[in-house]
């Protein structure tokens, strides 16, 4: 596998756009659109919410019925969730455009929406902004940064990921794009996220190696603990790598679950990192466990933890937060065989050992704290398991972001 | 059932004292005592975490085995949790401390502490804060709220209640103190709470009326969902109002519950709209849930949201962090059929309903959010079950707050 600079450009046949269509807010680009020029195979992954999304619920129905689509259309500002019929309707109405503007069927757009829940969408609107995505389509590098912005709310970084990799003397790229900052919880990839790849494969294949990869990837990131309306993550393949098809889990499917996994993994980190109101990423990396699922468990509490969260944005080497995270998490384990360090740019410091606080020095704690990205691990001593979860710090801005939303 | 004036002495034969030991912090008392000169039986309830602090532990066994004891010492500034066998023999000297200086057995003292995981205690500062506490003991009402003042941590007010009722002509007194404002979420009493009462009963229903009662009330709190290690409650009853003992849940046990369960829920209440950095209490009413335990999930999964929480502190009724918190609880329902509706005051809006946003004026409803205590309801109008939870707005206070808690 190789990482290079790209998007969901990258891979053969696949364009994109952003526009402003002025949904909600002004001088912002708030609409973008995928597009593939040969049909393609889709996989997708959403919300586990009861509430779902107008989008959510139109994409789910095309990904399990027919699993083929060209094209995806996304706004922002508003999230087309509890809106009822109305907002049912506006969806279908934009996948009509879209199809018409891009000469293709209806049945073959998927829809994204993200913001604020409750809203309906001006449907004049979105139909003059996909009118004009579709006549900027570019498979540029640059058209595919331009999408990965225009679908961005409270991201303060657009976030675009890819790699490659060979099949005999086929070159298969797999790039994506995601946007996140806030309604970030597991249980869901918790997020718009779009990967492309011009990838060879069988269908169902498809969909179980991005469902297995989202269970180590996104649902392992966490915010705020709120599960969003209108999660979606989309996996378009539409096979103009020319590799001989995959219809089994052999080497060359690994190669590519090596892949997506890359580019899953990196823009869920960039999510985490850029939680709203956010300072750094903290990693929680959990070893030891008896079982995986534990290991998750475990890593996730401390994860989403608000008061281990503020501890960190005050670099505060407070480990009894931790401690304490991990002793709610429903998981048994024996407090005095736990191992408690943080870690950062190679640095590592062991807080807790053998049921107390380690003998170590504040100030050089403090000191590994104070960076962009932490890693705090803890080791249950209990077995051989590990899982890693990412969140972020807990911020006076975050409060600032969400305690008036919708001004 | 006749609410009075009154905290820990207000039931006959129970004394109570503050006093500032120095544990952690100067210029604040940080000791209380409570103690009843005749025997006690003793019910309880501790933290689920796995992590336990020594107290817990302590207290849980006596609670266990003999459910007797006379006398509690409580400290803050230091949480005796993760603090090894050292913390334990810290434990047990301050259990004997007490009982030196009051002339029981160090088996009939329940200890208490609250504050920072993982430092160790100072024993001849506990010692002498213990011998001056002994000192100090009084049944006057001024007494209750010293010791009430004393197990303050971040609290910003202390909390007491009292309510008595009569049994043929003896007349029985609840009283109650509790400290609490970070590290609240339901699944145990989250917090340290003493009740009082000279109710003369069976040592099994009194541990079942505890038990029961707190579902409903300490554990339908929330702040921050982050379950602490020394979570305890604690229910002293001497049987000094001479009432015939009450051996089966007749109605005079009712009317005990009834008494019980005014003074939890009023100490619960105080703890929720006491949340670190909180401006306001918020209430929410689960009502037409399928089931009991159902309508429980509704509730604190919205009352828990940090975006709800975020949305109360600016009174924006953002109601799509509602109906997002709700239907990520993990409780199956109908959006179409759910109704949302805010209230303070007396005063109603109703901001959802048939799947959609209601017809309603914005300001109006930021008028009503914009109170000391607010109310979210939620009709489920899937059956009669219903469930009320507690919680308070999350504001740059809170992130102040626990960002640097230690210094």
């Amino acid at each position: 596998m190789k990482i290079i600079d790209g998007g969901v450009t990258a891979p053969k046949g696949f364009s994109a756009a952003g526009t402003e269509a002025f949904i909600k807010y002004e001088n912002r680009p708030d609409m973008a659109m995928l597009f593939s020029k040969e049909p393609c195979i889709v996989a997708g992954t959403f919300t586990s919410n009861v509430v779902k999304a107008a989008p959510v619920i139109w994409d789910a129905k095309i990904v399990k019925e027919t699993g083929t689509a060209r094209a995806a259309v996304v706004n922002t500002g508003i999230a087309n969730a509890g809106t009822g019929k109305q907002g049912m309707d506006i969806c279908k109405a934009e996948a009509a455009e879209a199809a018409k503007a891009l000469g293709i069927k209806k049945e073959e757009v998927l829809v994204g929406s993200t913001g604020v829940i409750g809203e309906q969408l001006n449907t004049e609107k979105l139909k003059s902004g996909i009118r004009a995505l579709a006549g900027k389509l570019s498979d540029s590098r640059q058209a595919a940064t331009e999408a990965s912005i225009a679908i961005m709310t409270t991201d303060t970084v657009n976030k675009e990921a890819a790699a490659t990799f060979e099949i005999g003397d086929k070159t298969v790229t797999v790039g994506g794009m995601s946007k996140g900052s806030g309604m970030i919880h597991p249980n869901m990839c918790t997020m718009l996220g779009y990967i492309t790849t011009d990838l060879n494969i069988d269908r169902s294949l498809l969909q179980k190696a991005l469902s297995e990869d989202v269970k180590d990837t996104f649902n392992m990131i966490t915010v705020d603990g709120d599960t969003s309306t209108n999660d979606t993550l989309l996996l378009f393949a539409n096979g103009l790598a020319g590799n001989e098809k995959i219809t089994a889990e052999d080497e060359n499917y690994k190669k590519f679950c090596e892949a997506l996994h890359y580019v899953n993994e990196t823009l869920a980190k960039k999510m985490a990192g850029d939680g709203e109101g956010a300072t750094k990423l903290v990693e929680v990396l959990v070893t030891g466990a008896s079982t995986k699922d534990e290991a998750k468990i475990l890593a996730r509490s401390v994860a989403g933890s608000n008061l281990t969260k503020a501890a960190m944005y005050g670099n505060d080497s407070n480990f009894g937060r931790i401690l304490c995270a991990l002793g709610y998490s429903g998981v048994d384990f024996d407090p005095d065989r736990v191992d408690i360090s943080y870690e950062s740019e190679g640095k590592s410091i062991r807080i807790f050992s053998g049921g107390i606080k380690a003998d170590y020095d504040e100030a050089e704690a403090t000191k590994i704290l104070d960076h962009k990205e932490v890693r705090i691990i803890a080791d249950m001593h209990m077995g051989e398991a590990k899982a890693t979860a990412w969140g972020c710090d807990l911020t006076y801005d975050y409060v600032k972001i969400n305690a008036d939303y919708r001004s």
